[in-house]
């Protein structure tokens, strides 16, 4: 505290702050976020008044969530930032399926269904696909009790806790593979939509040029004893937004075909500690 | 969208998605904005379940926001951000007073009141103390008009707004110098406090080993026309938390002796363009 603290001074005093006997690791990051914090502020010069709107933005953004709205996933989802805490925790290796986003609309606990079922709500006015395919390990082998738990929006464009005519748990099942390592899963076939725009994150979408689409896709978690947990999507190759999806979680590989009812989607799984 | 994208891929896609044709400065926050938490987020080796307890802090700090309460500005504070706004702000030159940081507890529209007179709640238990000061130019000429937003914490240790108990508007005041550039204020000395730790920003700070004391200070904030607007506090030289600011605002030459009823307080503004 002499009179005339440099920036580089203030970042150590705040640093030196934290107590890395209390926590390790939640020090190193916080001591690294104020440090990148600060970069950025240092490096675009925020003003005070900017400084203030972000503040208030924030503050929107979290008094939009609730207990089915969860507005700063989505702003990390709309940052890239999701995508990119994907791609450093999966680190898939060559042979196994590429990962992407998680996404705000996950549902745990959905119903367990026999290999074959419907996870559609009933009287849709979707157009019916079975996807299919084979979980195997990176040598080629099926996988026997991987576990498949699906998710995907409506023909409306919605999930089903964004719709209050919605029943709960639609378009959601979770699947287990025998000895072949085989799937088949009855649905409909998903649609292009546009992620919530009514809240803080589509205002700062809408004031930088951005639109809100993702191109159509199925989510798929797979896990199975012995194998990293895998979260990825299959996406339409039909949409007309593969190239410029809201949450940057497009990879070539996971674009397949939908039409004639069908959907093939094979999955790798790396081992654990591989 | 290639399979293997790497992470600088990423960010490239993700900077580019912004179009700087909408809000040029807007856009240049943003892309720095993502840059900075990509390389935080690279250089942590983050994980999904930090990542997901980082989601959940920000919720709850939004969520803890009111009308009274703005948790967002102490998470800003306790993090030495606010102070590195202001020190990147205001940049005083060597004649002028220190700014520090503004604080969450400041009200706009406090009463004017004629020189000499008492911000303090009536029937308080404080210990009765007169500010007195001259408001100056950098080259020592005292300022007519200079106009001193004061507010500060009532001997209870609360703002006004923190306390159900007290009126509003108490110890907050606005004054105006003449030609000879004087002020006196009668209040009673400042207080120790801690800063609300009763939401997640607390929790944060317990859990890095922090404490939430601010040394006793009167805020300041003093602005005339044709000279910078200053935003700073008077700090008293008996507080035991001065080394040990939870927000980090002390500056040596803010420090002044608060015994026997009387503060004194020189300011000296910079000139604007200056």
């Amino acid at each position: 505290m002499t009179s005339k603290i440099t920036t580089a001074d203030h970042l150590k005093e705040v640093q030196a702050s934290f107590n890395e006997q209390m926590d390790p690791r939640l020090v190193e990051i916080l001591r690294a976020a104020v440090k990148h914090i600060y970069a950025f502020v240092e490096e675009t010069k925020l003003t005070r008044e900017e400084w203030k709107a972000g503040i208030d933005f924030l503050t929107a953004t979290g008094q939009k969530c609730d207990d089915v709205r969860q507005e700063f996933i989505l702003l990390s989802d709309t940052l890239g930032v999701s995508m990119l805490v994907e791609m450093l925790n999966q680190l898939p290796s060559d042979a196994a399926t590429d990962p992407t986003v998680f996404g705000p609309f996950y549902v745990a606990g959905a119903p367990q269904f026999p290999m074959g079922a419907s996870i559609a709500r009933e009287g849709n006015a979707g157009e019916a696909i079975v996807f299919s395919g084979t979980v195997r390990d990176a040598a080629g082998h099926p996988l026997d009790h991987a576990r498949l738990d699906v998710w995907q929006v409506a023909p409306n464009g919605l999930y089903d806790v964004q719709d209050p005519e919605s029943p709960p748990m639609s378009y959601r099942g979770v699947f287990e593979t025998g000895p072949d390592g085989r799937f088949e899963i009855l649905t409909t076939r998903p649609v292009d939509y546009q992620i919530p725009t009514d809240g803080p994150v589509g205002q700062l979408l809408h004031a930088s040029g951005r639109h809100a689409w993702r191109p159509a896709h199925t989510h798929f978690m797979v896990s199975c004893p012995g194998f990293k947990t895998l979260i990825t999507h299959a996406f339409d190759a039909d949409s007309p937004n593969l190239s410029r999806d809201a949450v940057f979680g497009v990879r070539e590989s996971l674009i397949i075909d939908m039409n004639n009812g069908t959907a093939v989607f094979d999955l790798v799984l790396d081992a654990e500690g591989s």
